[in-house]
């Protein structure tokens, strides 16, 4: 498992949520584009938690974070109608764990005061919304890392029964998904199907639609055949 | 339910256990010596949950702060021998609301470096231990306020529901989802990208996969459309 924060404010935090991990037994930490950071701040805060700071990998964009992962759970502090499936942090643990894959799952923890911003949101299979006071929902960030990686450990802690035999092949990588949205983008407006001027709706509903259904790479590789063919029509000789 | 907070030393630690509280809808909070109270560390970490510091009441002594309880359950982060029964977080949880009593529920949450001694220990009916990493089970005051009150949350409400607000459109019917598929299997043709001599490989990959998404109409309607532009490109005005 392995803990993403976007775009920290408070080195605090940052710390706090190590401690948060390590008392859960997580250990990888990733760190998209922090304000400030390492900061002694977070070395306080972390108190013996520091070892996953020294180890926390720093970079630019999500997408380099989510590199290697096969599924991503980004946390939300509202309900949203629009968007990956929502899951309680129970059923999301259970779900999570229960993916069959080689990568990673990858926990997606956004800005302390506006958290994940849509599109980061879209590079997310589930969103997982922590139930809270609805006139005060604004839980501190290591504080919701905290919650989410004890229902991880719970949750591992049990006999996890996975959705026996779905997957002949291995699931499809972050990379690979997002590979096959280029793909499907650039065909809806080759074809004329999606509007150039307003391209957002259409793709936020197909990356929904295929991210509910985790395909394996036999499957990405037959769509993406499908839609090169329907492009370019061959004709077969029988 | 009433929060107790046993010898506190970091008042930034009592503001963030006042924040864990309020977005988990609890609001009482007693302070038993605390060693700074009121603080400016308190407040900043509150955040909007510095009324719940305003209302705190300050006692000397735990007897004092548990006045008016039915039923006391303090934490723990060491299995202990001897003592009152341990429970996991969501069983304490259950059997504190189970309990019929006038009362308050009190969580009693010692010191950060040493807990809750033997004495008041004594005073408990249960204690609380947070399943955690063996070696490193330190989870800071206010991350175990956080998750006994999340668990405190859970088992007030029933169950909630998973996924609300998934479907935005009516899912779509079987006879929908044939029709779907008739035309997926005759645009592959088409394409020249299914063996007609073999055609029942693929079609069965790509009902597994879009019977797996369980897909909306709105997304019928969005992939039939699709493949319709890709067989049959348009050329959009703009």
């Amino acid at each position: 498992m392995r803990v993403v924060l976007v775009a920290t404010s408070h080195p605090g935090n940052i710390g706090a949520a190590a401690r948060a991990m390590k008392t859960m037994g997580f250990t990888e930490l990733v760190l998209v584009s922090p304000l400030e950071f390492p900061h002694p701040d977070a070395d306080a805060r972390a108190s013996a938690a520091v070892d996953l700071l020294k180890q926390a990998r720093v970079v630019e964009t999500l997408d380099e974070a989510l590199a290697g992962c096969d599924v991503v759970a980004g946390t939300s502090a509202r309900l949203r109608g629009l968007g990956p499936p929502e899951l309680a942090p129970r059923d999301a643990a259970a779900r999570l764990l229960a993916t069959p894959g080689e990568g990673d799952v990858a926990l997606v923890f956004g800005r302390e005061r506006t958290g994940l911003s849509n599109e980061e949101l879209d590079r997310c299979h589930y969103l997982i919304h922590i139930p809270a006071n609805p006139d005060y929902a604004s839980l501190n960030l290591a504080a919701a890392v905290q919650i989410v990686a004890y229902e991880m450990r719970l949750a591992q802690a049990q006999p996890v029964t996975a959705e026996a035999g779905e997957a002949e092949s291995p699931a499809a990588t972050v990379e690979e998904m997002e590979r096959l949205y280029e793909h499907l983008e650039a065909a809806a407006l080759a074809s004329g199907f999606l509007d150039p001027a307003n391209p957002k709706h259409l793709m936020r509903r197909l990356r929904r639609l295929f991210n509910r259904a985790r395909l394996d790479q036999n499957e990405l590789n037959i769509i993406r055949g499908l839609i090169a063919a329907l492009q370019t029509p061959r004709h077969r000789k029988l």
